[in-house]
């Protein structure tokens, strides 16, 4: 897999609003933004999708995500947000370096929309539930 | 706050279809599913959202996500899948009490849809944007 966009941002070779920086995460803003304050926080590590990325990269991405979001929402006034993390063309991955959007919601300004959300749940079978809890834990093992 | 209907799953008051457990993190099928393997991972400690989480805890979510993301593509088949995770109830939270949602997305079934986002991007302003960048950035201190 060649460098996307992302590897080219935390380069320095294409300019970013950056927001943040350690040794295996780097943190800028959107500027396609759902909302203001719509951040992207990526690992340095080259991974298409977080299936690949490595325990390391994960719990820093993990570790910093409160820290973000907590200034994301000081410095935008926001009071909700989502987190978002996409891995796939059919989930709507476009960039193929994997990336968590910080997405504010402003309740109080429709015109700034945040993330639009369609959520239809299904019917859950206790039965066939219980048999795919079992083989997801047995392969995640311990 | 007083104990989330998370907190009861975690100590067992009320049963679940667990995939995974370990001191920081607890993870099971959500029983109003998206999609086939719709799974909840979600850190012992009682908080209501990601901005309150220690980053001990944060970390621990963040380092099995890719290994839990793993094991249920590969349990369902799944080629796809999202990550969220939302805060506070303008962002459509329900339960509150941390949680990352993992969303397969199986593009071969329509029926099974998965998520559904609606992505609505707004202008971006250069000159605010490196202003709000440096807002949050200097909040996020280091």
């Amino acid at each position: 897999m060649g460098d996307t966009i992302f590897t080219k941002i935390i380069n320095g070779e294409i300019p970013s609003h950056k927001v943040y920086e350690d040794e295996r995460v780097f943190a800028f803003l959107d500027i396609g933004p759902l909302s203001e304050g719509h951040t992207l926080v990526v690992p340095r590590e080259p991974v298409a999708t977080i299936d690949m990325l490595s325990d390391e990269s994960a719990a820093a991405i993990g570790r910093v995500l409160p820290r973000i979001c907590r200034a994301v929402c000081e410095a935008t006034g926001a009071s909700d947000f989502n987190i978002l993390q996409n891995n796939g063309a059919a989930a709507h991955q476009e960039v193929p370096h994997v990336h968590f959007h910080i997405i504010p919601r402003f309740p109080d300004r429709p015109e700034d929309g945040g993330l639009g959300v369609v959520w239809k749940p299904g019917a859950f079978d206790h039965g066939a539930g219980a048999a795919l809890a079992g083989r997801i834990a047995a392969l995640i093992g311990g």
